[in-house]
Order: C-alpha cells, then sequence, then structure tokens
C-alpha cells in the first residue's frame, strides 16, 4: 500500500510526500501510488503524540466539574467507575479515538481499566497507543497480587492481538495507591517484559507532603530508592519537582508528560519547572489527560495552555515560546515513547497530518508555528494519516455517528445504572 | 423581515424561535415567516459579547509572539502601528469580523485607530459594535487637543453613518498614557454625548507601582478622586485590584472586562480578584483583547482560560464554575454595554447563535454548559444572528475567502513595509 501527498507545504517547502507500508519512504519526487491526496494549499504536520491520557473517561465527560479533588473522585468518579463495564471502556475508547483522529493526534499514551478493550477499539480506529492497565493496591497485598495479574493477562492479551501499533505498558497508578513492593514487582516485570512504566508523580503538593511523612523523602528520591526510575518510565505531571528530584529524573533518563489543562482545572497548586527541566534534559511531552478532567482530547489546546501556564506562572512571556511547545507536543512524546515519529521525515513512520490554513484564525501567516500553537484548535484538521494508512480525509471518520450515538448511550445508561 | 427557527433546542427544551425586525418577537409558537431556518438537532444559544478587543489587530496576529512587553511594543507593534493605513485598519477588522462570525460572537467592545474604518467592516459585515479611538497623549498638551479632536471627529463620522448596531465610544487608553487633564476632559464629553468610556486599568504590577508613586493613590482611587468612574465606565483587565478598589467600582457602578488569555500571555502576573468582584456585585464581561496579544477571537476559548486561570490562581477548582463563566461571556458583556442582549428571550435583540452538538467533543451530553464552557471551540456555532440578520449559516459566511486574501495581503505589506 502507498499514498502520495502531492504539492503539500512541508516546513515551508511545498514538495510530494510519498508513503510505502506504514513509513515515509520519499520526500521530493512525484511518484506512482495506490492513494493520491491532493495537498495544494494544505500544510503537512506531523501527528501530535498524546503522552498522557485515560481515554475511555470520555464517559464522564462533563459530568463532575467544578468540584474539589476528592467530592470529585469519592462522591462522583469512583462511585461510577466501580460500574464500568468492559463494553463501556470500549464505546468510551471510540469516542475518545474519534475526537484524536479529529483532531491530528496520531499516537496515544493511555491509563485505564479493561484495556484490552481500548486496544480493540484502538485496532479498529487505526491509532497507535501504548496501553497500561491501572495498577492500584492500597497497600493490600492481595489486592495488589490479584491488580498486578490482571495487569499481566491484559498485556498478555495485547500482545496476543499482533498489531504493532499497540503496546502494553505497565501503569502503577503513583505512589500514594501503590505499595513499594508492587512498584518493586512492576519494575522487575517491566525489565523481564522490555515494558514501558507510566505512572502519576508529584501532581499535587499533598502527594509530596504525605511521601516526606512516611518515607522521610521526596516522591523522585522515594522511586529512586527502589531503583524503579529509567529510561522506560513516563511520569505524567511533574508540578512539584524540586531542583534535586529534576537532577535525579535527568541521570535515570525517566520521561515526564506535562498536562497543563488538567493541573489548571484541578487547581493542583503549582505549574511544572519546564525551564528547569529543559535544561536537565529531560525529555518531556505533552499530554491532555483524560477527558473527565480536561474535556478535550486537543493537543492545539493544551499547546497554548501549556505556554501561557509557563508565562503566567514564570512571570515571563519569552519562557516555552510557540516552537518549543510545538516540540513537545510531537517529537518530544516520540522520543518519550521511544517511536521514530514525531517529525515529517524520510524513513520516519508515516504519521502524519494535514491542515488546511484557510481559515480567518490563521490569517495571516506571518509565522505558521505561532498559528498552530496560539490560533489553531483541533478543527483545523482536515486529514489524519497513521502508520500509513488514512484514518481522516475532509474531516470525515468512518462510522462517526454510529460512535457518537454509542458513546452517548453508554455514558448515560453508566452514570444512571443502579 | 421575520425568521423562524423550528425545533431548536433553548435552555433545554425544544421549541421555536420567532424574530421581528431585529428582536425576538416570541417563542414557543411556529409561525409564518419569511425566512425559516431547520434548528431540529441544535442548540440556540445568546450571542457572545467581546467586552474588550482591538479588533483590526489581527494583522499582527502571530507576528510577534513570546516577547517580553516592552520588546513587543518598542521594538514592533508601535513602529507597525505608525505605518497603518485607514485601508489596513479596514481589512484587519473585516478578517476579525469574519472570526468573530464564525466563532459566535455578536457584540464586541474595541478600542484603536481609524474606527471609521472598523465601523465600515461592522456595518458590512452585520456585527454589533461599540467602536473607542484610542486616545493616548503621553502628557503632551498639544498631542491631548488633536487626539481629542480626532476621536471627537470620529465619533461624530460613526454617528452620521446611523447605524443604530454601532455605537461610539470614548477610549483613552489608560492612566499611564493619558493625562489627568485629558481625563477629566473626556469624562466631561461622554457626560455631554451620553456615551460610554472604555479604557485599559490596572493590567500590570508596574501600572499599579508607577501610579503610587506618581499620585500617592492606586489607580482606581486616582480615578475616582477626578470624578472619572461611573457606570458608564468599562475598564479592561483589573488584575491588581486591592478590595479597597474593588469598593469604589461597586459603588460607582463601573464595569470590569476580564481577558485571561492575554494577562497569562503578556504575564500579567495576577489573576483577576473574580468571587471578590462578584460578591461586591460589580458587573463583569469577559474579553478576548486584541489578536496580537491573544492570538484569537473565541469566546468559547476565552470561557476555558478565565475559569482554569482563577482555579489555577486561587486553588480552589470550584471556583468560576461553568455556567458563571458562560454568564460573564454573554449577559455579562451585555450588561456591561446596556443592551437587551445576552439571553435568548421575548423582546430581546436578536442575537443568537446555533451549535450543532453531534461532534465528539460535545458527546455524552451529561451537561451542556460544561461542555460549551470545558469542550466547545468556535468552530461548533453553525449560524449566526445579529439585529435579526442571518450573518452566518452552515458555517458559511459570505465574501469569506476574499476578507482572508484581501486582510493576508494587507498585513505582510504592513509589516515589510519602509
Amino acid at each position: 500500500m502507498s499514498i502520495l501527498i502531492r504539492d503539500v507545504q512541508v516546513e515551508g517547502e511545498i514538495t510530494q510526500v510519498y508513503i510505502e507500508g506504514n513509513r515515509i519512504a520519499e520526500i521530493g519526487k512525484r511518484r506512482e501510488a495506490d492513494v493520491v491526496i491532493d495537498g495544494r494549499g494544505k500544510v503537512a504536520l506531523p501527528g501530535f503524540v498524546n503522552l498522557h491520557t485515560h481515554s475511555a473517561m470520555t464517559l464522564f465527560r462533563g459530568w463532575a466539574d467544578d468540584l474539589d479533588l476528592s467530592t470529585w473522585l469519592e462522591t462522583r468518579i469512583w462511585p461510577a467507575e466501580a460500574k464500568l463495564t468492559p463494553d463501556d471502556v470500549y464505546w468510551g475508547a471510540k469516542l475518545a479515538g474519534l475526537e484524536m483522529i479529529k483532531s491530528g493526534i496520531t499516537t496515544f499514551n493511555d491509563m485505564y481499566f479493561h484495556m484490552d478493550q481500548v486496544a480493540k477499539a484502538t485496532r479498529e480506529l487505526g491509532l497507535r497507543a501504548f496501553l497500561a492497565e491501572g495498577i492500584i493496591d492500597l497497600n493490600d497485598p492481595e489486592r495488589a497480587v490479584k491488580q498486578i495479574r490482571t495487569a499481566e493477562e491484559m498485556n498478555r492479551r495485547i500482545e496476543g492481538m499482533k498489531v504493532d501499533r499497540i503496546t502494553p505498558v505497565f501503569g502503577p497508578h503513583a505512589i500514594y495507591t501503590v505499595s513499594r513492593d508492587s512498584l518493586l514487582r512492576i519494575r522487575e516485570l517491566a525489565d523481564k517484559r522490555g515494558s514501558l512504566i507510566h505512572l502519576h508523580l508529584s501532581e499535587t503538593k499533598r502527594e509530596v507532603d504525605d511521601c516526606l511523612v512516611e518515607t522521610g523523602m521526596r516522591p523522585v528520591k522515594y522511586l529512586d530508592s527502589l531503583g524503579f526510575l529509567a529510561k522506560d518510565v513516563i511520569a505524567a505531571h511533574g508540578c512539584w519537582l524540586d531542583p534535586s528530584e529534576i537532577e535525579i529524573l535527568a541521570h535515570t533518563g525517566a520521561k515526564v508528560a506535562h498536562c497543563p489543562v488538567s493541573n489548571m482545572k484541578l487547581a493542583t497548586g503549582a505549574a511544572i519547572p519546564y525551564d528547569a527541566l529543559r535544561e536537565a534534559g529531560v525529555v518531556m511531552g505533552l499530554g491532555t489527560d483524560g477527558p473527565a478532567s480536561s474535556n478535550r482530547l486537543d493537543m492545539f489546546e493544551a499547546m497554548k495552555f501549556a505556554a501561557l501556564l509557563q508565562k503566567f506562572a514564570t512571570g515571563d512571556p519569552k519562557v516555552l515560546p510557540a516552537p518549543e511547545v510545538f516540540e513537545l507536543a510531537s517529537l518530544g512524546g516520540a522520543k518519550a515513547l521511544g517511536i521514530d515519529a514525531g517529525v515529517i521525515g524520510v524513513d520516519r513512520l508515516a504519521d502524519l497530518i494535514l491542515i488546511d490554513p484557510r481559515r480567518p484564525e490563521l490569517a495571516p501567516r506571518h509565522s505558521d508555528v505561532s498559528n498552530w500553537v496560539y490560533s489553531a484548535h483541533g478543527s483545523v484538521v482536515d486529514t489524519t494519516i497513521c502508520d500509513g494508512a488514512v484514518l481522516m480525509r475532509n474531516g470525515r471518520v468512518k462510522g462517526e455517528s454510529e460512535i457518537l450515538e454509542r458513546a452517548s448511550q453508554v455514558a448515560q445508561d453508566l452514570v444512571t445504572r443502579e
């Protein structure tokens, strides 16, 4: 299977992009291809990498906003999640995938429950995904055994699907929900299986304070003392990192997923120390977080929030300029996950999107990258290609209305279910 | 001229909206009308009121981002503005108007130069506008005379157009750019003409500090000592208001336009004290600010930024919940400007929009208002009606491509002009 994108703008030049299989095979020459896409007037960009989300939580979008974290979790989310069925998660993930395709995301790094269902939805939709069954043992050894067994079983099922673009990952939820023993066990399993590890880290001040009380160490130091941190760890949030922790992240090679929208909406109280992380050489990407807390799966929105939050929190409008935030959302995430994506180049994965810039909010075109970061939203995306397959063309995705209808029904049923 | 919107959802109920002339004449009964719009599956909302912008600055969108304020003004914006022609402003305002119509804004409160051109563009596009020629005298008495004369002349020209939906306003830029004598003179003129006054107030800490040094008073106290503040004053920003100033705003009846996106992007360092202003009974609305500093003229985006900035800055996720921020963006702005808009009701101005909620980011529909505030962007708007005239239908505005082309040319020419 081959695709030619004709006469499209790539990094300021009009050129030809030729895709063979799931890779970009050539840039510059017009070639015969099975599918020819007219790129005239359009701009090709790398597909975005959503480095932290809980995609199936689309089911809870708008259902419990403007609450404090404990009310939100204890009276709304946890009771509803206790009733989640595999079918719910399947439709929630389908809705999320549809939204991601429509807003130009080609890869997502996900943590939730019933992840075999997310894998099934992702296989059907054509996205690239890293999927972690969330592990929460609440210091209960019996629960720990069960949770790790479930996670291993899910990972086996996902591997059994033999879809290259879908990769199982270990997902210990956070240091305050997963015991020391389980963290050690997960580290061991990840080494054995060669899997990534995806967790929440240093999101709230309470997490840091509690960790200090219980272990005498800050969260990153605590994890490092267990030998947990390494190049294969992706830590979401990192709002409350101190300089010594940034140093540890840098030398262990752990990655950070910044989620500005949920940090602001849930009032985590501190912005990620972006410049210090960058100077230390920590690989960072950008995430939307789950739609129950951030509402949207739109990396354009996440880019604008990331840039503006840094400027506001530091008092310096020069921090996190547009080209850097665009890189976070694309190449940064790809590096964190170890995939050959995030830029348009020969031999890279054919994960890319086309934008039609003929819209009032994208005019004039003094700086395209400023326009993508500060003016665009997901709706500017016209075409989405992932792993060499066209997932959306002219803004339309196959099966869209069925997904909207079924996911809406499931969501309504879930929150009213006895 | 009459319009019937058939079978449309208004505040949760399916109903009929009948418009006669520029008012909503009846809600509930299906009547004969000159134009019938099928509202099935759609939701009608009040058109948004953009309470503070510099619309023609679309010309500078993306041209000078990520700079500190003094570099931005002194090396980029001011030198370029010195070359602005009336024709530039006309096309900049056309582009802005197009963007506002497409994202559901029906009224805007604008301050810039060559405002007769903005009036001309607004008349052609069909929007409702309050237009202020910016007055900046830099304490130079000669300049003051000229600037006030120009403003008066512009206001006369705008009044001379005799378009009810376009209203001239006085626009003293700010206390640090306009002398005491000019402020007094403008107060006098506004009383005589019955005009509103639109200015920037308490945007940065430097403004407060300088005012304390020069007058011994904080900005609001200083203005009040001149007898300047009254019900007809709309003050943009208000980031650095202290409790005594909030008290003065409340008892004088002055209004506040909150601009969260530009406050964050320019790193003003403090968020508006929203809850204190609300408790004091100060009328507030929401503004996008100009597209040179906020990039977008999209009130959906401004709503999400407003809510999230309050939560982040106060540490309380319950502050500024979705229904309140929606009211800021609609009824709040309408009250500030003294127009019968901002809600859909009988005898109100026919300023309203239709949204098609069949989109992944607006599913499920647990709470429509949460979806509008936290999930929607301007692109969800399908139909825009202002003053009883249909400005957009099915997402298309008449003359769209000519505006894009001409405004882009003008913008390119402006920044390269010798």
